[in-house]
C-alpha cells in the first residue's frame, strides 16, 4: 500500500445497508477485500466503519492516490469477485459517491 | 488541531445537496466553518468534498478523536452560528452518519 496524498487525491464513500442476518458472512467478505486492496499500488486508505448508530450500516472510506488507481482496483481480481458476492447480501443499493477534496 | 488517532476514534460523514445557485456563498461559509473547527482539540481531519460527478454534493468528511469531542464541536459557537446558515442553502436534508471503524 503506498501512501502518497496528493493533488489527484480521490476519497470515496460506499455506503451499504446490510441484510443483518448476513451479517457474519459479510465480515469475512469485507475482509478478504480490504486486506487484498491495501496491498494496491496507489491504496491510501481502505476502511470499513459502521454507523454507531444502526449496526446494519457499513460504510468503506477509500482513499486513492489518482482515478486510475480506483479504476484498477475496480477491475482487480479480489473486486470483481468479492462485490458482487457482497451486492446479494444488502438490503438496499450501495449509495456511493467518488469525491475530491475542495476545502 | 490535535492527531491523536485511537480506540475512541469516530468518523463522520456528511452529505450534503446544495442549491447550486447558492454555490459561492456556501463555499464561503464552508471555509470559515473548515478553519474554526480545525482549531479545535480532539479535531483529527475535517475536510470538505465535492463530488466529481455531481458539483452539487459536498460532503463534510471528519475524524474525531471522541465522541466527546465531536458532541464539544456541535455546541461550539461557529457550528450553532454556522449550520444553520449552511442548513437554509441545501436542495435536501443532510445525510449524516458517525462511525467507528470496524475493519
Amino acid at each position: 500500500m503506498a501512501s502518497k496524498r496528493g493533488q489527484n487525491m480521490i476519497t470515496v464513500v460506499a455506503k451499504n445497508t446490510i441484510i443483518t442476518e448476513k451479517y457474519d458472512e459479510i465480515i469475512e467478505l469485507c475482509k478478504e477485500l480490504v486486506e487484498e486492496t491495501r496491498k494496491e499500488d496507489g491504496c491510501i486508505k481502505y476502511e470499513m466503519h459502521q454507523d454507531v448508530n444502526d449496526k446494519a450500516i457499513l460504510t468503506m472510506i477509500e482513499e486513492w492516490e489518482s482515478q486510475e488507481a480506483l479504476d484498477k482496483h475496480m477491475q482487480s481480481e479480489h473486486f470483481t469477485r468479492i462485490v458482487p458476492l457482497l451486492g446479494s447480501l444488502m438490503a438496499a443499493e450501495t449509495d456511493m459517491n467518488v469525491y475530491a477534496q475542495l476545502i
